[in-house]
C-alpha cells in the first residue's frame, strides 16, 4: 500500500502479482447487445455528454455577454473569467465521470473511448455506439443553450473551437494532441488494475484526478484553439454554431485528440506496464513491480 | 471494484448481487415519530440551511458593495466574483452535506428532499417535516444577513432569485429544471446502494461531487435566473427582501427544481437502475450487472 | 454504511453500538507530560500556526502591492483578489490539518482547542499549551512577512484582523460567532468516534471539510471584520502590526471566536449526539440510531 | 483510526507499533539498476516534469499576452489572472503526482527527490538519475511552449522566476526556503509509514494536499521570486529563456529549496518522528505514540 506515493525500486512488496488483468475485449461481442446494461450505458452517455456541453457552453456564453462592455456590461470583472471557464468544463468533467463511472465506465469524450478501445477494454461496437452517442448529446446540449440564449449565442461564438488568430495550425494540432495526452494518461493511471488492486477500496477518487486534468489543460489551451481535447464538445458545438471557420479548423479537434489518445494508450501499455520489456523476455524486473 | 471506472459490459464481475435495495419507505411511519433521531435530524436540516442561506447570501451583498463604484468601492476587481459566489454556494453544500449526512441524510435542499420521497427513500411525514425546516431556516439566516448588512441588503437585490432581463420564463424554467436534475442525479448516483457496495469504505466522498454539481450550475444560470435549483433558498431571500419582482417570479424556483428532481428520479430509477427493464420481464440481464 | 448519505429514521442499521466513545480527558494528566509525544505536539502546532500565519499574510499583502495603482501596480485586476485570499487562507487549513492530525490534533487554532476542551477531548494542561505555541507561532509569522515585506506590511494593513467601517460592534461580533460555529461544527463531524466507526478507513478525508469551512466563512465575512475565526492569528498580526485600531478592536477577535466555538460545543453533545435525551431518559431511541 | 485527526496523548491507541519502517535505501543499489521498473520511473519523470513546464508556463505566457493592452488584449479582467497560475501549478502535481505515485514515487522536483534522499528513502544513484530526468523533462517542456508561442515567449518573461524589483537576495533566499520546506515537509507528512497504518486502504489521496501546498505556496511567493521550489522548473525556464537577469538569479532557486527540503527531512526525522528522542534513550514514550 505504502508504495503508491513511496519511491518504489528494490523493495518489491508485490513479488507475487496481487492484481490480474482482465482479458481484452473482443472487437465484437454479440452477448453484450443482449444486456439491457448495454443500452443504458448509450443512454447515459448521451445524457452526460448532453449535459456537459450544456453548462459549459452556457458558462462561456453567460460570461461574454456579463463582461461585453458594448452590450450594456456593467462590470468588466465581475464574471467569471476564464479561470471559471476552465472550472466548469474540468468539474462537469469530475461530477460526471463520478455519476457514469459504474454505468458506462464515464467517458463522455470520444477520445477516452478511442484510447480504451485501443487498449482492448472496450469492444468495437461498444466504442463505436459510444462516439455517436456522444456527439448526439453534444448537439442537443449546444442546441439547449442556442435555445435559450437567442440573443448572445451566434454573438459570442457558441462555444465552438477556432485556432487563435496568429497561431499555425501545426501549433494547435500539437496543442490538441498533448492536451489529450495529460487527459487520456490520467484516465490510464487512474483505471489501472495495479492501482485498483493497492487502493482497493477507493476507486471512488478517480474522478477527481480525471476532472483536474481537464481543468488543467483549459488553462494552459484556451488562448490557443479554445481547448477541443474532446471530439464530441467540438462537433456539437459546431454543428449548432455552423459558422465556416468552426468547420474549417474542425479536422484538428478530431485527430489532434485520437492521436493524442493513441500516444497515452502506448505509453501506459509499453512503457509503464512493461509489455515492451515483457516482450524482450525480462519477464522477472516487469513482475517483481 | 475495478468496475466502478472501467467501462462495462459483458464482464459481469457481479452475478450475484452483492447490494440489497432497503425497503421503500412507508409513506407514515409512525414509528420514526418517537426517536430522538428523528427530531435531531429536523433540527440539523434547520440549521444547515440557516447557514447555507447565511454565508452565501452574505458573499453575494459583500461582493456587490465592494464593487460598486458609486458606493466608493475602490477596486473594482477585488472581490469575489460571480466565480465567488459560485464556489460559497457549491463550497457550503459540501461542508453541510458533509455535516448533516449522518444525522438527517443531508438534504438541505426541498428538492433533494421531494427526489428522495419519489423515490420513497423518506417517509411522507418526514419529507414535510423537512422542508418545513428547511424554509424556516433559510429565512433565518437571510434575515441574519439583513441585520448585518442593513445599508446593502436591499440596495444590492437581497440575494433573491430573479428571472434576468432578457429572458422568457420558459427559459428560466427550463434552466432551473436541468440545474436541479444535475443536482438530483448526482445525489442519486452518490447514494445509490449499488455503489455503496462497490465503495464499500468510502461513502465519505459523496458531499463532494455534490457540492461540485451545484458549483457547476451556479457557474453556467446566474446570469439567467441568480440560480435556484434549491426552493428554500429561493423562498427564504424572497421573504426577507420581500420585493413585488422576486415574488412575480417566485413559482418558477418550486415548480423547475420539483421538476427537475422528478425527472431525475424516474432517471435514475427506470433507466439506470433498469426497473424498467425488470418490469419488462430482462430480468436476468438487469441482475447480471 | 450506505446511512452516511442515505436518509435516516427507521432503519436502524446500528442497533448495536459499533463504536465507543473515549472516555473524557481529565483536567490535568500527570503522565502526558513525561512523553515525548506531548512536546512534539507543541512543537507541530507551533510550526503549523506560523506556516499558516506567513503563507496567507503574504498573500494579503503581496495582494494589496500589486493591485495599488498609486504604487505602480500596473494590472488592477491581476492579483488574487478575495478569492484568493479566501483560498489561502482555506487551503493551508487543509493543508496543515491533514500534516498535523497524527501529531497533534490538527487545531492550528485556538478556538477550536477551546471547543475540544469543553468537549472534555483533550486536557486544560494540553489547551494551555497548545494555545501558547499557537499564539508564539502566529507571532513568529507575521513578523517573517513583516521582515519580508519592509516596504508594504505596515501601508497595507499587516493583514490584522478590524471591524470594517460602517458595521456596529454587535455585527462584527455575531460574524465571528457564526463564522467560528461554522468551523468547529465542522471539526466536531469531522472527529464524531460514530463517523470514524462508520467511515473506518478515512478519516484522512476529514481536513478536506474542515479546510472548506474556513474557506467559506472568508468568502463571506472579509468584508465585514476581514475574518478571524482563529484568535492566535488575529493576535499574531496585531502584535506585529500593533496600531491602535486593530488592539481596539481585539477582544472582538477573542470572545467571539470563543462563545462560538462553545456553541458548536453544546450543539454537538447535547443535540446531535443526545446527550440531552439520554439524561432525559430516552436512552433506548438515542442507541438505536 | 479516530486517531487521526483526535487529538493525540495518553490514550494510547498504539502501543503495538502497528507498522514498520522500510530499512533505509543503500546509497548504491546495484540490484535496481538491473531492472526495468528503474529505468521506467526514470522515464515517468522525465514525461512529468515535460507535461508540468508545459502546462504551466503556457498558462503564465497566456495570461500575460491576454491582459496585455497594449498588444489589443481587449479584455483586461478575462485572463486567469494570478489565482489561475497559482490553481496550474498546484493543479498538475495533484494530477502528476496521481499519476506517477505508483511508477517512481511522483517526485517531479529535484528538492523532494533530494529531502528523500537525504531520509535514506532513495538511493544515491536513483536520486542523481531523477534529477537529471526531471532537468531534461523540465527543458523539454519550456521549449515546446516557446516552439508554441514565438511571438510572445521572449516578451513575457518565458515563466522564468527572477527575483521581483525591491526585495533582497536574502529575502528572495527565504521565501524558497519556506516555501519548499512548506513542500516537503507535506510530502513527508502524506508517505509517513505511520500514516499508512492508519490510514490502509487511502494512500491514494496523498497527491491532493501535496497539489494544495504547491498552490498556497504560489499565491504567496509569486510577487516575490515568481515562485520556484523546485530546481528543475527553474532551470528547465532559465535554459529556454536564457537572459541575464534569469541566470543571475538562478543560484538561489537551488539553494533555497535544497536547504528547505533539507531542514523538512531534520523536522520530520527527528522532531515529528522523535529519532532525537530515541537516540536520548526515552523510547519507551516513542513507541507508545
Amino acid at each position: 500500500m505504502a508504495k503508491d506515493i513511496e519511491v518504489g525500486g528494490g523493495h518489491g512488496d508485490f513479488h507475487a502479482k496481487d492484481y490480474h488483468d482482465p482479458p481484452p475485449a473482443p472487437l465484437i461481442d454479440a452477448e453484450e447487445l443482449t444486456k439491457w446494461s448495454f443500452y443504458r450505458a448509450i443512454i447515459a452517455e448521451f445524457i452526460a455528454t448532453l449535459l456537459f456541453l450544456y453548462i459549459t457552453v452556457l458558462t462561456v456564453i453567460g460570461y461574454k455577454s456579463q463582461t461585453d462592455a458594448a452590450n450594456g456590461g456593467t462590470d468588466g470583472c465581475g464574471g467569471v473569467g476564464v479561470l471559471g471557464i476552465a472550472w466548469a468544463f474540468g468539474g462537469m468533467i469530475f461530477v460526471l465521470v463520478y455519476c457514469t463511472a459504474g454505468i458506462s465506465g464515464g467517458h463522455i469524450n470520444p477520445a477516452v473511448t478511442f484510447g480504451l478501445f485501443l487498449a482492448r477494454k472496450v469492444s468495437l461496437v461498444r466504442a463505436i455506439m459510444y462516439m455517436a452517442a456522444q456527439c448526439l448529446g453534444a448537439i442537443c446540449g449546444c442546441g439547449l443553450v442556442k435555445s435559450f440564449q437567442k440573443a448572445y449565442y451566434g454573438k459570442y461564438g457558441g462555444g465552438a473551437n477556432e485556432l487563435a488568430d496568429g497561431y499555425s495550425t501545426g501549433t494547435g494540432l500539437a496543442a490538441e494532441i498533448i492536451g489529450t495526452f495529460v487527459l487520456v494518461y490520467t484516465v490510464f493511471s487512474a483505471t489501472d488494475p495495479k492501482r485498483s488492486a493497492r487502493d482497493s477500496h477507493v476507486p471512488v477518487l478517480a474522478p477527481l484526478p480525471i476532472g483536474f486534468a481537464v481543468f488543467m489543460v483549459h488553462l494552459a489551451t484556451i488562448p490557443i484553439t479554445g481547448t477541443g481535447i474532446n471530439p464530441a464538445r467540438s462537433f456539437g458545438a459546431a454543428v449548432i454554431y455552423n459558422q465556416d471557420k468552426a468547420w474549417d479548423d474542425h479536422w484538428l479537434f478530431w485527430v489532434g485528440p485520437f492521436i493524442g489518445a493513441a500516444i497515452a494508450a502506448i505509453y501506459h501499455q509499453y512503457i509503464l506496464r512493461a509489455s515492451a520489456a515483457k516482450a524482450l523476455g525480462s519477464f522477472r524486473s516487469s513482475s517483481a513491480i
